[in-house]
């Protein structure tokens, strides 16, 4: 498999996990190429070419020797969902690792069903790329099938990029569809491009892209807490760029 | 019941359900009186003297009058275990609201089980407190007894405040206890005092509050992230002070 990053230790920086102590396993490979991708390194097929290809033992030890002691271990990308991944997290399991996956949701897999967590993240208007509604409710339906029997239903959740009105109305339709799911809303990062140079660096200073970031969740969030469709929504900035900027590897 | 202010809507800034929509009810007095305390004119008894007197149904009139939508209220202080506030939760349930609850955990209430959420946050060594055992490990066990039966485990957790290793060794020893209680460490504000004058507001620039956050949470992430005793633990910095810094009724 396509392994463009492993890195760690540093802490999960969206959705449920938020805060929490995590190791990163970042495959390349995307289905999509959105817009404002900030890892267009994991996504552009030339630079995903360049990719480690590393099998499940080689993937497992890695991460286990990354200093700290995190349980969990986010398997990213791209979209993770284009390999099959059930050894992977089979043996993580093994090591007493816990496996929280990452995916746009528009490439069902049954080993999704052995993971410890799924963020869900359908891509809004901004991403320039088209939301297909059929294609989203079918892996919902199969991911919702194992709710029932789950202890805890935070195990999956959604959380949708919100840079404009046009992904906010896109944000608010999900939610209404999946009203059961705990929601995220995420303020956009203008951090990275799959237009253009993909190998941009963000130059501006730290502080310039924590005002940008706040400046984005401060908009984001007056409009959640008086909108009654958002009343169960949770507002994030992405603390991983609060802390360190857009730095790759964090 | 002396009230401080009633406010919204806004956002939860911290634990389990930062970022989400909610309007708070700030309860005055204390048996608490913390150094670094950000709320000293709901703990001062003078200042707390001036607080205006509200019974359960002026409260919840004030609440439902606040704009917006939210589903969660906030009651916090002060303490606002001294109070007796049954009637104003089972009032809050007619109206299909819900009630969270901030305490430190030194007085018990039977009340506390009517609560949707309840915030246990023992304070560490910077306040200048000393921690009594006996009396948070009674309140913890109380609660506690409630567990089994509800359906989500999430419905109590524990947040502390780090402002340096003391601080530090303080939640590591609290976290241990209850390691089975989800576990918040929130970065310490410089925001307030009980010392000196309480009602000084805090001059700095927005940019200087936030850096300055920021760069506390940099430690405790720092630590957190490779610690075996934290990696359950959940990093978070107050997300009402990245957005807004300071301000009072926020």
């Amino acid at each position: 498999m396509p392994v463009v990053e492993i890195f760690g230790p540093t802490i999960q920086g969206e959705g449920i996990d938020q805060g929490r102590p995590c190791n990163f396993i970042r495959f390349g490979g995307c289905d999509f190429k959105c817009e404002w991708c900030d890892t267009p390194f994991a996504v552009l097929p030339h630079l995903v070419r360049q990719a480690k290809r590393m099998d499940t033992h080689e993937i497992v030890d890695a991460v286990v020797r990354v200093p700290g002691s995190a349980e969990w271990v986010i398997l990213t990308g791209g979209n993770p969902c284009l390999h099959q991944l059930s050894p992977l997290i089979t043996r993580l399991h093994t090591y007493s690792l816990k496996a929280s996956v990452e995916t746009q949701g528009t490439r069902w897999k049954s080993w999704l069903l052995q993971a410890d967590r799924v963020c869900v993240s359908p891509k809004g208007p901004s991403s320039g790329m088209k939301f297909n509604e059929e294609e989203f409710s079918d892996f919902m339906a199969r991911l919702q099938s194992e709710v029932n029997w789950r202890a805890n239903d935070n195990w999956r959740f959604l959380k949708v990029v919100v840079f404009d009105q046009a992904d906010y109305e896109f944000a608010q339709q999900i939610h209404q569809w999946y009203h059961n799911v705990p929601f995220f809303l995420s303020a956009g990062n203008d951090a990275g491009s799959t237009v253009g140079d993909p190998n941009r660096v963000d130059e501006r200073s730290l502080g310039a892209v924590r005002t940008d970031l706040l400046n984005k969740a401060l908009w984001l969030t007056n409009r959640v807490m008086v909108d009654p469709l958002m009343k169960d929504a949770i507002v994030q900035t992405q603390q991983h760029v609060m802390l360190w900027g857009n730095e790759r590897g964090r």
